[in-house]
């Protein structure tokens, strides 16, 4: 995966969270499933923001997320996804570029405005995400530069592109212009619900179009149909080059060439807010991979960028996690004999 | 102080913070001075934030924060500020209403934008605030309700309210309303810069119009012009009922009726982000002045909730106050034998 000007590109939803803490109770209220994400119209989103305690407001959206954790790992990244000519679509265009990011799909200017995502975490630190879409929809394969597609390594796209209208369609014509030139596709099977909605969609695509397959537990038991973890990764075995099963603080299941790998996970002092986890363990993974490390340290590297952000509130890195870790990565090389 | 329904009245400016991580070689490069605060144009303004490393919005305002604090605590307050009808606007109104803190100034429907302060933290956890006041300055005599004024046992002022240019009328008259009905006027000097702009009008406030003082070090010394604390310690006595003087780690001195009370600062375990720890002393000691405590519990108070709000990012309380200071609150209650 060599003589590429771009790690990563990622495509997704530009998303700013709006982001409170919340009681179990106020979730029961509002009915609202622990840990997923649910979709909303406009006027729930106000409804609901009326309820939420106080917030605060930081960019979020799943693939840039882990494009943001790319960058701050030293990665070189690009990120398309459609944000309105509004406020909130500066924030998250700035965010995104002064983390390093390229990021110029043109905003919209007309129709709704710049997603936002109303994430309760509740005090044991588990996130609950209602995400109203707003400008997303506007994104379509007409997005897609093949340019940027054909300079990455990998070509990354979220689940969560199958919600907005148009967005499946540029999804399919990224993926077919990075294998036209012999680059990779990598998933991300977002909540379990998302697959719900499109299983036979989602399906199809990973036995025919993924490369690299990211998915924690609920997410690939959603998959296949299955209560059973063991039994929905017997079943993605053979289905995708790799597969990367997160499994929160069980670690992580690397499936690949008919091996396995089983990473633990990093632990934390104090689990804040996971918002984000899976976004950055796909962050360090993609690192790793596109710098030719072995599975087992792109998981590792993986595992620490998620304690990193589970740390914390919000889902995009505070320290900078180049330096976190580097030691993962010297001890890689020196057992790769890399080291000068 | 007694019959009042509310505990304080805050009056201040309406400002949503933007938070970001800077190297102090970045201070350095923009020429901004570490600790203080900058009044800047929106032109200023537009430009240092796209220098601006990846950020976060979360509502701010120093007298804002300190409601903030009162109504997490179990007090009850209200606030007086200027906001423009914009997104911002709506995000601050919602993050002080959703804390429990009343808040019915109409928003500007002309104008500039709500008020913006950009925050840059260095490592060292300290903040360098650049303030774009937009909307602050449509802050007037007029939106200072005599009802509010009445019913609050304290109107609490911050300095920066001498910046906007009809902000001090609004001042001078709710102080004047707050005495005539009996009740008592607190002030933040805010910040020593801000003392310098208007030193005279601030002594002259200080000795005629305010009972109770809030200042660190910084400020207390640029009021009387000197460079020891002791000096200006000295300087202020007799000028005011009760001053609360503060001092960062070494915690603060609260000089009333003669006597003096040394308070120590609650030790964090790491100091994320001083944005706040003012704001949040004055909240604590606030609370317990409104409950008839003894000065030094209220000083044990004020630096229990800086002491939260410095060990995280941004000015507005995480945790819930009343619970953290609750054991403060026992014991003081058992000495006084209030205890059931």
């Amino acid at each position: 995966m060599a003589n590429a000007a771009l790690d990563v590109l990622g495509i997704g939803n530009a998303i700013v969270d709006v982001i409170a803490h919340a009681e179990d109770a106020f979730l029961e209220q509002e009915a609202l499933v622990k840990g997923t994400m649910a979709l909303i119209d406009a006027a729930r989103a106000e409804a609901l923001y009326r309820l939420m305690g106080p917030a605060i407001e930081a960019s979020g959206g799943s693939t840039a997320n882990t494009m943001a954790g790319l960058a701050s790992l030293g990665g070189t990244g690009a990120f398309i996804g459609k944000v309105r000519d509004d406020l909130l679509g500066s924030v998250f265009r700035h965010d995104l570029t002064a983390q390093g990011v390229r990021f110029a799909t043109p905003a919209a200017t007309s129709g709704p405005g710049t997603a936002r995502c109303l994430i309760l975490v509740t005090p044991d630190g588990q996130r609950t995400m209602n995400t109203y879409l707003g400008a997303c929809v506007e994104l379509g394969p007409e997005d897609v530069d093949p340019e940027l597609v054909r300079a990455a390594q990998v070509t990354y796209l979220e689940g969560y592109l199958f919600d907005p209208p148009a967005a499946q369609e540029a999804f399919r014509r990224a993926a077919a212009i990075a294998h036209a030139a012999g680059r990779k596709v990598a998933l991300s099977l977002s909540d379990p619900f998302c697959v719900d909605r499109h299983r036979a969609r989602f399906r199809e695509l990973v036995a025919g179009h993924v490369d690299i397959l990211f998915a924690n537990e609920a997410e690939i038991c959603s998959l296949y149909e299955t209560t059973e973890f063991a039994a929905a990764a017997a079943a993605v075995r053979g289905q995708v080059a790799i597969a990367a099963l997160t499994r929160s603080e069980q670690g992580s299941l690397i499936l690949a060439d008919g091996a396995e790998h089983a990473i633990a996970a990093q632990p934390v002092a104090r689990v804040v807010d996971t918002t984000g986890a899976g976004d950055l363990y796909a962050a360090g993974f993609l690192y790793g991979l596109t710098r030719g490390l072995p599975l087992p340290t792109c998981g590792a590297i993986g595992s620490l960028c998620a304690a990193e952000i589970i740390s914390h509130i919000g889902a995009r890195p505070e320290a900078r996690l180049a330096e976190l870790v580097a030691p993962v990565i010297y001890a890689a090389a020196r057992r790769l004999g890399l080291e000068q």
